[in-house]
């Protein structure tokens, strides 16, 4: 084998797999997942730390099947010897959906005898059912039925024409689907009936529907953003280095990207320090706050019900990205045992990220400037309605910047005219958009200084000595209270704004040789809503991982997703994922390899400004290395300007470092002021 | 008058003021202030409103001076009618302290005998005084003189050699200096004394220090922005116009930038639509948290006893902005009456912002791409240590963002061999950079739909419904609680993370036709530290802006800055600005021409990592239009790729929209993969 052990299984690798599965248990099973099962951590490390000597870890698939019974089997297939190591019946779990599977609803609903009557119900006439539509989710959970059969609910919409904006026109009803029947096996009805908006203008976001409100401006002229030279990045397979940086941009089907091994390498390879062992986004959970069955059901687990890698968008040049970019491509495997490339599913690229650092002598107006530079990693997927830009960000700094963006279309529900929502916002006459939550779990396995870690609290707060004591004459004594999180129980906490907590993920062994304090990242995170619904509320129960913002456990193999590995259905009685996981609380967590699990997002209470479409809303964290590095360790990134105290005393004429940019301009024209290098260098004093 | 009633004095109405002040009241007064008087609102607005029907408001100086008896006196100078208007003299007050008063204090410490003898003792040679520097800041408040004298504090540091890193060397003991008398009159020596730290190897950010650390790094390639066909906004002398955002961009000595009449007037002017009147930095403090005196001293009100106009950088081109930029300069008195120009004391630039909005169809991966772009307006200014990039930034979407990023140099004091601090880190061996927080004050002046406007919270909360009762069967309900602020004592609020806190301001009487809800701009702000000295502490007496996170009050000309207008040496009894226009809290604030005051920031436990030279740290909120528009307003931006339905259906090669930049290239070379219009215009499933 070629590649690296991280590396997503190839086209040929998911073949092989399916071929394997096929000659022993049928041709015509139907491929729910075929996925890399990630390299066992201990091999893993063993073979990073010494290539040479220890064994290269094998290639195994992880595999789910349905076969025609709907019974669903799911097993390990090792690759490197071609054969089957493990295959088992799954009980009392259902597997995800897959895209192939949301499509088929459509059709099937636009003939069943059920939903066109009630489609007649609901004022459309039944030889207009290609114009029906349907946003398929999982059923989330439906006590009726529980986890015994498939079941998807079918969000109805209507198109007067193709082109025309689905989500102004929804309708009142919500057919189930048994995707292993293939057929609609029940229709939920409201008590009170709504019927479809056509009595409003439409809206959209055609070039049509632009036109009759005025076109399109004509006033943005063209930003051209290039690097003639290439790119500063270099990519050997899937192995990523840019600025001190390294690491193996991966990707599967459930989480898309995954970043291993992340590491600090200096130019001079003095330092190799690792930071994160992997770093995914791993789940998130998106309830809506509608009381009414069936809305209850709407509570999307993006990752765990439909996988962010196979909804991942191909990326286009020049749109989603622009400037110099890297794109890779993503295989996943069809129902029917194929192959489904998806081009461009991550792009990379660096950016400018405006000052890095800068300071002017008051004195003198000696001056550094220095520009930073970012790297960008990203994805986007596409569940139904929203779309999902992630991006994982790297500083020169040290800091990682996972930043989500939001945009795409509310999820709607039909309004009457009249009615009042408690639970939603009319965003468009007859249009109900229902408050929801948006909560995403980043999993970090930490790996500071290579371990073993502990994770501890930081609280901001006034000491405790009274204003005027001797220890506190004048009352302004404050610091950063370190709590240890010892075990899994203890590590169960919550964001606390009075102290603006933070997390020290830190390696008690590695001293900082300027502080005296142990090397750590921080996770810095305020965008960190609660979960609303209650506890004891379905939701509550089945997104586990969303009642506090930070979990920690110990690292074991295969426990890579807090709402468990089988998500749909889930009745979480018990709750499956880190609260089986964490049991009674008592494991230690304390000098351990150790997972750190944050819960974040925002929570959306909908207006007419994110209709018909939403301009994209940022969520962002950050992780910092704080006495990780004895210094500030961007301090050789190249300055822009930078002048000496003792050249402006003799009256030099030159800069001590001159890299300005020759290519900015003033916005008008006109003459560029050159920068003074006496008494000028972009400070505010000389000219006293 | 030829300019605009909001423009900052010209550097020839600056000229006419101290000439007519020196003319009634003797040619040796040094002048601290010279400002425009803002308009008057009520004839400002009615002139706004309507230019040819009434007057114009005058144009009126505001002037603070000092004698050559050390007396203050302030002033008002009508320029239209060449006369002063109001004279008096200022008693229990000290105006702002000048860079010429702090340059000066250097000198007179080098020959001074008390400072000299205490150099000695710090282990220096009395024929190094040349080496001794000094940060000298206003002495906050010092009970032994009170507001009796003016006095400042200065910081003192040495430099084996002129350019060496002060901020490693600091003294242990701390002089007072009287600008009035040029003399210093006091030096606090602390008990247990602490040598100078010439023992450990010397650090900085000079190219010989990196060099030592082994250079600058080579492997960062240039990135180009340009706009060959110029920028997007257009300049009317100070008033800007950008994306339907128009206002007037205005400077004085002690806020640096403020922003009026900010309105969104829509390219058939259709709308043209009031959102505030005037936005401001309007103060800040910067406590730190080491009790021993004279410690507690250092608080500084950067806005208030400095000035963040008078400490702005001139910008350069290409190396603080980056792009197409148009710059604005600065005119500032000088201490003799004379004008200072501070050269491109404001940048305005234009930057590409990512995807604005983007959806794909799942179905047959029919999409639009838009990208967003984003305006910067931008003061740096340098405090002495540490500087403060000031950004504000305009989205399409009508959201306004102020940013801060916080960079230079930590304040630093001599931390002795072995010793621990409870209230700093030892940020380098010998350098003890104390725990502080950096809160400011944002004021706005709100204008929401042209007035008058009512201020109220907005907490996500459940509902108080248990779960499986009739209203809430599973649990989910949750939505926004609003609370009306009504008096400004019911205005005083705190961020409350458990709800997400934000705050609507609302103008009652404009309704959405949307969603039926009032007109309003919200608050978002999660970078919110509390104030952690104590109640009752001097700070906290100090500062009283700075005990809640948003104060609403009714606007009164002349209350522009929450410490008051006078900061240096206010001993907080009783406390000055805000506290004293809200009073017993009784006023109402409802449905009233509104101010909202808000203290947002960060508290700074330093690391290693900031030293030398700090990272830029970036502290944000957003100002996010909800209910303002009937629809998301940034729809009619040009998309960068659409396609429909319809084409995808019909085959078509060609893309409904395609403005995709062609200068964007693949990082390593290679073939571009062009975007298939059929099947694939981003989305994922077309390949199923």
């Amino acid at each position: 084998m070629a590649g690296h052990p991280f590396d997503p299984l190839s086209a040929s690798e998911l073949e092989d797999a399916t071929r394997l599965v096929r000659k022993s248990y049928g041709s015509d099973l139907k491929f729910n997942v075929v996925s890399l099962q990630e390299p066992r951590k201990t091999v893993m490390r063993a073979w990073l730390a010494d290539p040479k000597s220890n064994p290269k870890p094998p290639r195994v698939a992880d595999v789910v099947v349905i076969d025609n019974n709907a019974t669903v089997h799911e097993g390990l297939v090792d690759l490197d010897q071609g054969k089957v190591l493990a295959w088992d019946k799954l009980e009392g779990e259902q597997p995800i959906i897959t895209l192939e599977e949301q499509q088929k609803v459509e059709q099937i609903c636009r003939e069943d005898p059920e939903v066109i009557k009630q489609c007649e119900i609901s004022g459309m006439l039944a030889s207009d059912m290609h114009k029906i539509y349907c946003d398929t989710w999982v059923v989330g959970y439906d006590e009726r039925w529980g986890i015994s059969r498939r079941l998807q609910q079918a969000l109805m919409y209507y198109r007067p024409t193709p082109d025309s904006f689905q989500y102004q026109y929804a309708l009142d009803f919500c057919p189930l689907y048994d995707p292993d029947l293939e057929q609609i096996v029940h229709i939920d009805i409201p008590k009170v009936r709504r019927p479809l908006r056509k009595d409003v203008p439409p809206i959209g976001y055609t070039p049509a529907d632009v036109q009759k409100l005025g076109g399109y401006r004509d006033d943005m002229k063209p930003i051209i953003i290039s690097q003639p030279e290439g790119v500063s990045f270099s990519m050997n397979g899937r192995e990523l280095s840019w600025q001190n940086w390294k690491m193996h941009v991966g990707f599967n089907y459930k989480e898309g990207i995954v970043l291993n091994n992340i590491r600090w390498k200096s130019r001079n390879e003095s330092e190799d320090r690792g930071i994160f062992y992997r770093m995914s986004l791993a789940e998130m959970v998106v309830p809506y706050a509608e009381p009414e069955p069936p809305h209850h059901r709407k509570h999307a687990f993006d990752f765990g019900e439909y996988g962010a890698g196979y909804m991942t968008n191909s990326l286009a040049l020049g749109c989603d990205c622009k400037g110099a970019i890297h794109y890779i491509d993503a295989e996943v495997p069809t129902r029917n045992g194929g192959v489904r490339l998806i081009e461009n599913a991550i792009c990379i690229h660096e950016e400018d990220s405006g000052i890095l650092f800068k300071h002017t002598d008051f004195r003198d107006d000696s001056v550094v400037v220095t520009r930073g530079r970012k790297l960008v990693i990203q994805q986007i997927f596409t569940a139904a309605n929203y779309e999902y830009a992630i991006q994982w960000i790297f500083h020169q700094d040290g800091t990682i910047q996972p930043e989500i963006k939001l945009t795409g279309i509310l999820n709607t529900y039909v309004q009457a005219p009249g009615e009042n929502c408690d639970w939603g916002t009319q965003v468009y006459p007859g249009v109900n958009a229902h408050f929801h939550q948006h909560l995403f779990c980043l999993r970090l396995d930490a790996n500071i200084d290579d371990g073993p870690n502990t994770v501890y609290t930081s609280d901001t707060m006034a000491s405790d000595e009274p204003v005027g004591s001797l220890k506190n004459p004048y009352g302004n004594a404050f610091f950063a209270k370190k709590t240890k999180l010892s075990t899994t129980g203890q590590a169960k906490t919550d964001y606390d704004a009075m102290t603006m907590r933070s997390w020290d993920i830190v390696n008690d062994s590695k001293i900082n040789s300027s502080s005296g304090k142990p090397s750590s990242y921080k996770l810095v995170s305020r965008e960190v809503p609660r979960l609303l619904p209650k506890e004891g509320s379905l939701v509550w129960k089945r997104a586990g991982f969303a009642r506090h913002h930070v979990y920690v456990t110990k690292y074991r193999d295969d426990q890579l997703w807090p709402a468990g590995r089988h998500v749909p259905q889930t009745s979480g009685e018990p709750s499956r994922g880190l609260p089986e996981w964490i049991g009674d609380g008592s494991e230690s967590v304390e000098n351990e390899d150790v997972v750190l699990w944050h819960t974040f997002g925002l929570t959306h209470i909908p207006a007419p400004e994110d209709f018909p479409v939403m301009p994209a809303e940022p969520v962002t964290l950050l992780l910092r290395p704080r006495h990780f590095f004895d210094r500030n360790p961007a301090l050789d990134v190249p300055p822009s300007y930078l002048t000496l105290p003792s050249q402006i005393e003799k009256g030099e004429r030159t800069a001590a470092y001159d890299a300005t940019d020759k290519m900015s301009k003033p916005a008008f024209g006109g003459e560029e002021k050159t920068i003074p290098i006496v008494g000028g260098g972009g400070g505010c004093c000389s000219k006293l």
